[in-house]
């Protein structure tokens, strides 16, 4: 392989201009291609561990320089800290994206028009993926394995804290991939190149980026190519009247504690009165155990209060942390009136990212469901749920809390559109119109794109 | 009904939040409902013929004075015309849509995470759609009607050309619509009230603009709300060397003459050489019995003026006539050396709108097919099919030359999105995480959401 310091010297729009080319052949590259040059990158990717290993090293050694002088937390460079079972994780990542079902080609409806004049509605990739990512080295790998999967040329754009770490892997997945349309996928590494690229609306089909909320509303404020990235997670856990209180004080822990820096951790947890002081009792104990600072409502704080056997000093929420994507140990906690009053919070102060209902009332839970406008509504289950993997997706490539194209986990369905094929036998749109149109059939039929003829 | 003349004196702004508050209800409002409210729609324009034939001839009076002033076009006018006839004809539109399949409540995939812990993807409204048009006064009421339909609150901005026209359309929709959530559908009729709108990312989900290319091209650059529309319709018919030559000849007339105006018009036939002294000269003869203009290239030239039974003068094709969108009885022809040639050049100049190949070799078909980027491709037919009601997928709300969400002619479907719904039994993540993490199911199976238990 080439040196694992160098990549390919030329400027972002070329490279955007290749990734465009690229695509066009990519796109009819067989499963059976597409699948073994995944193959190909894992073991490449396996066989380089040392390689890895050591760029990494370096890009982390000056990330630790860094979290010295305040920087990077401790937790960006553990991130972006690489292992030897990591890589090996890696490998296998790709490995399963190559074993999931072919999301290309399939045809998703098929309509005779009339007599030998059938419309077939078949699946594509999208063209050029343009993503821009942070920390985490394995992301880039994660990308250009499902854009590959899916036919799609991928611009791959890291954070600079780990160039080393991503040129070795970018250079092991270029090697894997000599079959492949050469530039389907391209590593960009300057901050100007990111703008190069948003720039670039006739070229790149879709921008996915993936990292601070700040940072996704920028590249949606300066672009006109479509957008698919996910700017808050300001998930609630609603404690209803109904609930089982020892499940909701479960499910409301590990929305919280179990992994409180992810975009679906649980931010504010909204309790109705009836059960009020006997799940904050519950509650607020386990809680302070795990180190979770509490703001509550003033509700909140006169029942906790009045209840003598909590020994908290409840902060008091303000308007700004209904709002608050924490990524933290802090909650925030509301005491509401009604079912009602929960799902106005929520649709009023959420993100439509993930929502979760306690309550054993099948009937209140649906209301729930139906009336909360979120990517994902959870009856009885843990808010850390909303994930491609979880949801059985395969590997993801982000969460979207916009409504278009693809909402919530975005696996590789979110990476392909469509594209109408009809074959007919020379007919013209003049014989189905005017006052003697012959009308259109409109039956839908099952058979897939292409048919095939015995006689070939 | 309240005075044709008035509208609401909200601004822009208020309106626009009175709609996000209507969707937030609209969407779960019963399929009965919707349709009831449909039926009422059509009832009510039917019974005011009077009333809206009166504002239009009002409308058209003006644009009169405008084609005179060399201002507006006939067809332009005719567009806006309406006449007791075509206000039937829409009424029967708005009935069609309460007939059709509701979009609404479709579970599209059931998938067993664990025992008791269930995930559906159930299609819901996108929320508020922001639509810019123009001329037509049917536009408003069909995109009304769609997005009732698909539960979605409407912002409606017609041309000033039709603005009495609208308005009393827009009375009758609201006056047969007390039982939908008041501020569902908001007519505003200021230039600067759709800057308004593109500026309120947080309450818009979605702009559908439809009109010059140019203008969509302005929307795009000017929102970071997701917009849906069409920027061009450069459309190809290849007669490829295996075509029969008398039905690319019927096919490639019925493109261009049908109705040229229109976006799947053919602007460009590409010809291969093997046929094209035999082609043209059938071709010629036809289109200059339509009185259509042709810019050939060079070779197009040439073999014209060879056949001797042509007296046309070609006029030479330049590079912009590639890239053109005619919308009129122009066209242009290139003569190509291959079927590859015919493919390169589709994708370097056309617009991804619709494409054609005529051949009787399917596996040329094929190949052009797949490798052809377009919503829509086709293999002996007119481009001019492309249409969501010759599709079969009832009223059409567009269609979009962009490739995410929807592509293509954009009917129903493309107005909605999904939401996910986990049905669980108080489940932690953290059960599933770990060195002894409890794997998953992922098993799809058939239920619908939501699930009903006998015991309620």
């Amino acid at each position: 392989m080439t040196d694992s310091g160098e990549i390919d010297p030329q400027t972002a729009e070329e490279k955007v201009t290749d990734a465009q080319t690229a695509a066009l052949s990519l796109s009819n590259l067989s499963t059976a291609r597409r699948n073994e040059a995944l193959t190909a990158i894992a073991d490449t990717i396996e066989r380089n561990v040392d390689r890895i290993l050591e760029a990494n090293a370096a890009d982390v050694a000056d990330a630790e320089k860094q979290v010295d002088a305040g920087e990077y937390t401790q937790a960006f460079v553990d991130r972006l800290t690489l292992s030897t079972s990591k890589i090996e994780s890696i490998a296998e990542m790709v490995r399963s994206v190559a074993e999931q079902d072919d999301p290309l080609g399939e045809t998703l409806t098929a309509r005779e028009l009339d007599d030998d004049l059938n419309l077939y509605k078949v699946t594509v990739p999208i063209g050029v993926i343009g993503t821009v990512f942070e920390s985490r080295p394995d992301a880039l790998v994660q990308i250009s394995a499902l854009s590959l999967k899916s036919g799609n040329a991928v611009i791959l754009k890291g954070g600079s804290e780990a160039e080393r770490s991503n040129r070795v892997l970018y250079n092991c997945i270029l090697e894997a991939t000599p079959e492949v349309p050469s530039g389907w996928a391209q590593l960009i590494e300057a901050r100007e190149d990111v703008q190069t690229l948003l720039e670039m609306d006739d070229a790149v089909d879709l921008i996915m980026p993936r990292g601070s909320s700040s940072f996704v509303q920028y590249v949606q404020d300066n672009t006109s190519i479509p957008v698919l990235g996910h700017t808050e997670g300001v998930c609630h856990v609603y404690v209803d009247s109904e609930a089982d209180l020892e499940m909701a004080t479960a499910v409301a822990y590990d929305a919280k504690v179990q992994y409180p820096a992810v975009c679906n951790a649980v931010e504010t947890l909204l309790v109705h009165e009836s059960v009020a002081p006997s799940f904050l009792s519950q509650m607020m104990k386990q809680y302070r155990d795990a180190g979770v600072e509490i703001r509550g409502d003033e509700r909140t704080q006169s029942i906790v209060d009045t209840e003598s056997n909590i020994s908290e000093e409840i902060i008091a929420a303000t308007e700004a942390d209904w709002t608050t994507e924490y990524g933290d140990r802090i909650v925030s906690i509301a005491v509401v009136d009604s079912l009602t009053d929960a799902i106005d919070h929520i649709n009023m102060y959420g993100s439509k990212h993930t929502e979760s209902i306690l309550t054993q009332d099948d009937n209140r839970a649906e209301q729930f469901m139906r009336a909360v406008d979120a990517a994902s509504v959870f009856h009885n289950a843990s808010t850390r749920f909303a994930d491609g993997f979880r949801f059985g997706l395969g590997a993801e490539v982000g969460i979207s809390t916009g409504k278009i194209h693809a909402r919530g986990p975005v696996g590789l369905d979110g990476l392909t559109t469509y594209k109408y094929h009809l074959e007919g036998d020379g007919q013209q749109v003049a014989t189905y119109a005017g006052s003697d149109a012959k009308p259109f059939d409109h039956a839908e039929f099952d058979e897939t794109w292409p048919v095939r003829n015995d006689d070939g």
